[in-house]
C-alpha cells in the first residue's frame, strides 16, 4: 500500500484480458449490440443538455451537507439504516407540505436516483411474461428499465403534436391490459403536462399499476397525482427526484409516494443496505433547504417563458413546456443542428424526434449563448 | 415548506391507502409469500452479526472524506461521471499494490455494494432462461439476486463440513454448464477460502462465467483469483467490496476486476450514474487511507484466533475461518441460543444453518462479552 510496495507489482500479460471482447462473452442475446444509455458528457462551456438545475446549491446547504457528513463518517465502519426511515419521514414532509396531501414515511420510498425506483417497481410488478406501456414519446429510460427487468415494452403513440389523448390512451390500456403503465408528467422530452382529471381516465382504465413519473413536478402548473393516491391506493404509484428542480443530480435520490403495501412489496426486491449512510444524511440536509433551492423554480419558469418567445420570434417551433426544458424545431437535419451548437459552446440534446432537439433551462447567461448560437444554427 | 405552510395540509382519508394489503396489489407471483432479506437491526450493545469491522475510521479519513465531500458539494446540482473512472482508477491501484497483478481502470468496475455489482453481472450474464450455480452455504444474496434478475438457481451442496470439494464442483458444473458460477472464497457464512489451484479447477470447467466472490480476501490467507484473471479473460470476475476490512458498509462501494470487455458488458445494463458524486469522492477518500484502515485486518485475524480458542476450550466446535467471523456450534436449538445471546446483550447471527451460528469478531472487548455470554447459552 506503501510506495516501496508498488516495486511488487508484477506485470502479467495485461494484454491477454484487453484481447477479449464483448463477442467472446456469454452476453444475453437482446444485449449484443446495443450501446450504454446516457447524453454525451462533453466539456462545453455552456451544458443544457441533462435537464439539470444550473444554479449550484447555497452555501449554506453545502455547509449543512458538510457537517451531516462529518457527522455520520465516523460510523461508516456500519451499515446504514436499511429502512432509511428518517430519509423517508423528511421526504414525506417536503411532499405532505408541497402537495397538501398528507402522507407518512410508510407512503415513502427511496433508492439511488428514480431509475432505480423505477427499475424496483418493474422488478416487482413487472418482469417476464409481463407487458409495461408508455405513450411516446417519453422517458428513454422507460424502455431500458423495461428490457434490464425482461418486462416486454409495448410503446404507444402520443398525438402529432405530443400531446396525450388521454381518452384513448384509456380505450387502448383497456384493450391491451398492460401490467404497468407509465404516465410521465411533465413529460420529458415534450414538456407537456397532463391534468388529474385526466389521469384519473387513464388510472380508471388500468387493470394492474400506473407510475405517473413526476421528475418534473416542481416546475409544472398541474397539481401533483399524489392528490389521487386515495382514489387509487392499489393501483398508482408517483415517482419524483431531487436531481432537477431539487439541484441534486448529483446525490442521486428519486424517491416515491404510494400507498404502504407498495412500499412493502418493493422491499421484497430492493438490494438491502441500497442507500449510503452519506446518501441518507446528505438528502436529508438537502431537504433542509428545499426553500433555498427551490426559490430557482421560479425564475427558470420565467427563462422558459422568456426562452420560448425568443425562439418563435427566430422562426422556430415550441412545443408547450411545463418543465425547466423546451423541445423545439424544425431542423432538416437535427443532429447537424446539434453539432452546430456544440460548436458554439452550448451542449443541448438529440433527443432522437425527428426535426427537434431538446434544451434544458439555465442561467439567464446561459440562455443568451444558448439564443445566440440559435440565430446561427442552420436549419 | 415554512412551518406556517403546514396549516395546508389536508388531510384525506389517508387510512385508504392504508388498507390497502399486499394481497390487493398485481404483485409478481414469486414474490408472494417472501419477506425483505435482512439480518434484524437491533439496538443491543454487541454487535457481530453483519461481518462488519468494528473499528471506525481513523479521524484522518473522516476528514478527508468530508473534506473531499465540501468540495464536491458545490456541483451536487451536476450528474456525476457516469463511468466513474478516477474511482475505478483508484481501485485500480488499490487492487494492483495489495494483489501484485498489474490492473487498468478498464479492469474495475464499481457500483452501491457488490450487491448491486452482482445484480449487473446477472442481468448481463444471467437472467430468464439462464442458470446460476453456487455451491451452498453459502452467500444468501446470491440466490436472491438470481431471483430477482429471473435467473434459475442450482444450489449445489458442499461438503458436510462445509468445504469445496472442486473436483466434483467441475464435475457437476461440466454436468450442468450453468451460464453463471458463484464461489465465495472466503466463504460466508463458513469462512473457508479455496486455493487458486482449485479454483483454476472450476475454472477450466465452466462453459459461461465464474463470479470469484471475495468480499472478506483481505483477511485470508490465500492469495486473490485476480491473478487468474489473464489466464480466464472471457470467464472470470472477481468481486470485492468496501463493506468489510475496509470499514466502509456505511458507504457502500462493491467492485470487481475483469477483462475490460466484462466492464463493456456491464454499462449495457447498469442504471446511468448509479454512482452519486459523493460516494465517488467518499470512497476515493476512504481509499486513500487504505493503510490505516487496513491496519486492522491483523488485529482481527488475531483476535479470530483467540476466539476460535475460547470457544473450543468452551466445548464448541468451530469451523476453520480464513474471514472475519467464525461459525460455531453446535446448538440443540440454534434459534433459542441465538435468543440467549440478544439477551445477554450480544448479537450474533442466524444463519439457518442447523445446530449453528455465526458470530463476526469484534473488538477484544465485544469479544470478550461474547465469550463470557457464550459461557451462559444453552446449548
Amino acid at each position: 500500500m506503501t510506495a516501496d510496495d508498488s516495486a511488487e507489482v508484477r506485470f502479467p500479460a495485461e494484454a491477454e484480458s484487453n484481447t477479449v471482447t464483448l463477442a467472446d462473452l456469454p452476453l444475453r442475446e437482446d444485449l449484443r449490440g446495443r450501446s450504454p444509455y446516457g447524453a454525451p458528457q462533453l466539456d462545453v462551456p455552456v451544458r443544457l443538455n441533462t435537464n439539470e438545475n444550473p444554479y449550484p446549491p447555497p452555501q449554506e446547504l453545502v455547509d449543512d451537507v458538510t457537517a451531516a457528513v462529518r457527522e455520520v463518517a465516523a460510523g461508516l465502519h456500519r451499515y446504514p439504516d436499511r429502512d432509511a426511515i428518517a430519509l423517508r419521514q423528511a421526504l414525506a414532509d417536503y411532499l405532505s407540505v408541497s402537495t397538501g396531501v398528507l402522507l407518512s414515511e410508510r407512503n415513502l420510498w427511496a433508492a439511488n436516483g428514480s431509475n432505480e425506483v423505477l427499475q424496483q417497481i418493474l422488478q416487482a410488478f413487472g418482469g417476464p411474461g409481463r407487458t409495461a406501456l408508455g405513450f411516446e414519446p417519453s422517458y428513454s429510460m422507460h424502455p431500458i428499465i423495461a428490457a434490464g427487468t425482461r418486462t416486454d415494452w409495448a410503446p404507444t403513440p402520443r398525438r402529432e403534436d405530443f400531446t396525450l389523448d388521454t381518452a384513448r390512451a384509456a380505450e387502448i390500456v383497456s384493450e391491451r391490459k398492460p401490467d404497468v403503465v407509465f404516465v410521465t408528467s411533465p413529460n420529458n422530452p415534450t414538456g407537456g403536462s397532463i391534468p388529474l382529471a385526466e389521469l384519473e381516465t387513464v388510472l380508471r382504465a388500468a387493470p394492474g399499476i400506473v407510475v405517473v413519473d413526476e421528475a418534473y413536478a416542481e416546475f409544472s402548473s398541474q397539481p401533483s397525482a399524489v392528490g389521487l393516491l386515495d382514489s387509487f391506493p392499489a393501483k398508482l404509484i408517483v415517482s419524483r427526484t431531487m436531481s432537477k428542480a431539487f439541484a441534486f443530480a448529483g446525490g442521486r435520490l428519486g424517491y416515491l409516494a404510494a400507498a404502504p403495501a407498495v412500499v412493502d412489496a418493493l422491499q421484497l426486491v430492493r438490494l438491502p443496505y441500497h442507500l449510503s449512510l452519506l446518501t441518507q444524511a446528505a438528502a436529508r440536509a438537502a431537504l433542509r433547504h428545499a426553500d433555498a433551492t427551490l426559490a430557482s423554480v421560479a425564475k427558470l419558469v420565467a427563462e422558459r417563458e422568456r426562452v420560448v418567445e425568443a425562439l418563435q420570434g427566430l422562426g422556430f417551433q415550441t412545443v408547450p413546456s411545463d418543465a425547466n426544458f423546451v423541445l423545439f424545431g424544425r431542423f432538416a437535419d437535427a443532429k447537424a443542428s446539434w453539432q452546430s451548437y456544440v460548436d458554439n459552446g452550448v451542449l443541448i440534446r438529440d433527443v432522437g424526434i425527428d426535426g427537434h432537439l431538446r434544451v434544458t433551462i439555465g442561467t439567464p447567461e446561459e440562455n443568451d449563448a444558448f439564443l445566440a448560437a440559435s440565430k446561427e444554427v442552420p436549419r
